[in-house]
């Protein structure tokens, strides 16, 4: 994966989805072409589009391309001219998608993929009508688009295979993870699921049994935190135990013909259930705004993410992949006469201690993490520590600054203060990135050793000279306040210590 | 909330949910007998124990409790012999269920809640046959036990309002979050949620639509991540965006009508049917055993609880409200002639860097947590910390002595050095238990802080008097070699630092 293989994108329709792809195609550099008769469109847009900057700031330390362009036109024709793929999110009504795809798909080039973000309409109906029906496939994401990496791709009757693979390729460009379905079916596959959890969610309200409030609790105290991970048939392959997936069913399978589930009728929507609905919604709320309660979500859901990714499982796998690309893009830095900039990373949640702020033990951390990247840097690689060669830390002086809570970025600044053919003395500091206020200082000596013999020992040539190169190169940098601190009581500053 | 409410309670059944009870009520200091036919129960149990200490290791900062004890005993009455509390978590049949939970009810206390984990069979029916059928309540939780914190409270038509309210209180005491299903219904409300989705799963791997690990990527890669932090209803007021929920309604409503889900049938589990599933999910688990893929997925649990405890949001506000009563009922040890004794531990398999010894932060935290003890001693406890008292640590000093690996005993020793009314000046040495040895030590100085006004000020009299104290009858004790060192190349050893 090399980066994005669109470069424009004509999105038709600009609402919460269609707002949500805008947000995931500009922060990956594409220029986007909105076309929305809402006059509202542009100013939600870029609300959304706020939302996911923030959203992406703390998802990624991997370096963001400059972010595409957002343009709004005024019709099908102008979205769709020049765009080298085309994504319709308009409502859920049959007439108005077949129109705006087939007025689109006359206006495109004749190699543009049109993608239907339908939550479940068939294919094969939205293509009905439309010039080249080959080139439609459904592309189906989940809000928020621009965080969770579900599409599913799902073909016509009459999309050509290639179809469905270019509109891969973009996605997963873009970082998603493209789920193919591989039979044409109403609703596809996550939304089926999704709508029968949602109409016996309704009937336990509908049947006053549950306020809307405790069928989300039930939720995301429960088995929602187990769907973030894994799926439903893999969290039952484990309740079986040892005896695995049969066990489970055979020891569940006669609650299928129990009534644990309305499965057999769909609640109507009465103006009294909507209005319960209503009541209760606005009470979970607590009014909090659909922007508040949006960045609490992404802010949920970064983190999850990221604990995701720190497992490399599922979601969490996609994101370390897209990270993979990014970087991969990405230009080395090269700069020695600063000191330099090695380790960058945000304060993870496992790291916040219960005063709510990152314990005293991730700041040596992330020095020790610098130190490892210089360690890289001089030349102590896999092959120079299986030789036997490494550095050891053997002292260490932290100086705290300031507090830090979950999320924020923070980056690591090491300048060389001396070294010789045993020793490296290093001075860390551990800056918040957005305004540079330094968190915490860490200074270090480390010692080289022969970690076969068990004890201190000279650097190899190689690594030696670039050790005293850039202890050199660092000579003339200004010697930091905090560096040689010992700590002391005030009333005994001015004795002597052994 | 000051601790377990319950000293020993008696399980009936050991399988995944029984054993997971145990783990849950062992690692917070409870005393658990257990009664299961199963020969190998003992075994599994002390498995799935073992899993549950590497996720609660990993969960949690504060100091656990000492663990309770766990006895496999021969039959209900020697389990349900003076326990506080009794949960039974037998197989879903009615007769077997009905019977252990007469039998337990004639041989406990009077006082005794009997609590049942069944997934959705009325509590009316299982008390049917029970003297004293007030005391029986649904607790039904979710695998694992003990890491997810929903557990759902259903009485039957005898069941008195106390036995819920006890119940609640023991759980809640155990880190979970208790939701009492106000009405009596098959299935209460997380598992007819489950069940819905569960049976739609059926169909579409029934059918030939989708395999099992589509299925599960449908779910995890796209709404299971939203189901973590949010539930059903307040993820589509989103959606919704300004217009809100009635507008998500407008939107969606007809949709209801449309042939999304099954929903009216249910597949028959035929022997083909069977054989598919079992097919397909030997492929997802690709030779991955049941124990192997239960850490993966606590692995990811824990670190997407740590994910929301930093956002304060549903299950990781469970978690934050456990440990806060954690740190606020840790014993206080009494010993001040010489260095305290307070924090123990092992290297644990985390900790291990890429030489195969402890990584330099997690000296660190080992200190970190001593210091911890420390204040809890001196009186800093949850009370104190939340009227705005703490101390910070602004210093620390490291020298690193010996390695460590994996799996090693150590312990932490604490000498004051000197205090004031704003300051506390610590030296600790980091031992490997088995010898004594010094692995590093840790000089730190604190200091007092209003944190609400966010600077430093005296501590409160107490607090202060406990101090001095220690001060004072640690003044006798050695001064370490190590203390108020700096750090420094030979060659400007004696050259004055400003």
């Amino acid at each position: 994966m090399t980066g994005p293989t669109v470069r424009t994108v004509g999105l038709l329709g600009a609402g919460v989805i269609g707002g949500g792809w805008a947000a995931r195609f500009v922060l990956n550099g594409i220029d986007v072409r909105v076309y929305d008769p809402d006059p509202d469109a542009p100013r939600k847009v870029a609300e959304m589009l706020d939302n996911a900057r923030h959203a992406q700031g703390r998802l990624t330390l991997a370096p963001l391309p400059r972010e595409g362009s957002l343009a709004f036109v005024e019709d099908v024709e102008a979205a769709v001219a020049g765009a080298d793929f085309v994504q319709e999110s308009a409502p859920e009504r049959v007439e108005v998608k077949q129109e705006l795809l087939a007025t689109a798909a006359a206006a495109a080039g004749p190699e543009v993929v049109l993608a239907s973000s339908t939550s479940g309409l068939r294919p094969s109906l939205l293509q009905a009508s439309m010039p080249s029906p080959e080139r439609l496939t459904v592309g189906h994401p989940f809000n928020p688009v621009y965080l969770l990496p579900l599409v599913e791709l799902c073909g016509g009757t009459r999309t050509a295979p290639e179809t469905i693979e270019r509109a891969a390729e973009v996605y997963r460009s873009v970082g998603m993870h493209p789920l193919t379905v591989r039979t044409e079916i109403d609703g596809f596959i996550a939304d089926r699921l999704l709508e029968s959890l949602w109409r016996e969610a309704l009937w336990l309200v509908a049947e006053g049994t549950a306020t809307v409030e405790e069928v989300d609790d039930a939720i995301r105290y429960g088995p929602g935190l187990r769907w973030s991970v894994m799926g439903t048939f893999l969290t039952y392959r484990i309740a079986g135990g040892e005896a695995g997936i049969r066990d489970f069913m055979a020891q569940f399978g006669p609650a299928l013909e129990w009534p644990w589930s309305r499965l057999t009728d769909v609640p109507e929507l009465t103006d009294e259930l909507l209005a319960t609905i209503e009541r209760q919604s606005d009470a979970q709320a607590a009014g909090r705004s659909v922007r508040e309660l949006e960045r609490l979500r992404d802010d949920c859901l970064v983190d999850v993410l990221q604990a995701l990714r720190a497992q490399d499982v599922g979601a969490g796998a996609t994101l370390g992949a897209w990270e993979t690309a990014l970087l991969g893009r990405a230009a080395p830095a090269d700069d020695t006469a600063t000191p330099l900039r090695l380790h960058e990373t945000s304060i993870r949640p496992a790291w916040i201690d219960y005063n709510g702020h990152a314990t005293e033990s991730s700041y040596l951390r992330m020095a020790g993490d610098a130190t490892d990247a210089l360690l890289r840097l001089i030349g102590v690689d896999a092959d120079y520590v299986a030789a036997g060669g490494s550095y050891y830390t053997v002292e260490t002086h932290i100086c705290h600054l300031r507090q830090a809570t979950a999320g924020e970025r923070v980056h690591v600044t090491t300048q060389v203060l001396g070294a010789d053919e045993k020793r490296l003395h290093v001075f860390h500091r551990v800056l918040r990135s957005e305004d540079e206020a330094p968190l915490a200082t860490v200074e270090q000596m480390l010692l080289h050793v022969d970690a076969d013999a068990g004890r201190a020992a000279p650097a190899g040539a190689d690594v030696l000279a670039h050790v005293l190169a850039l202890a050199d190169a660092h000579r003339s940098l200004e010697q930091p306040d905090r560096a040689g601190r010992r700590i002391e009581m005030p009333d005994r500053a001015r004795q002597p210590l052994g």
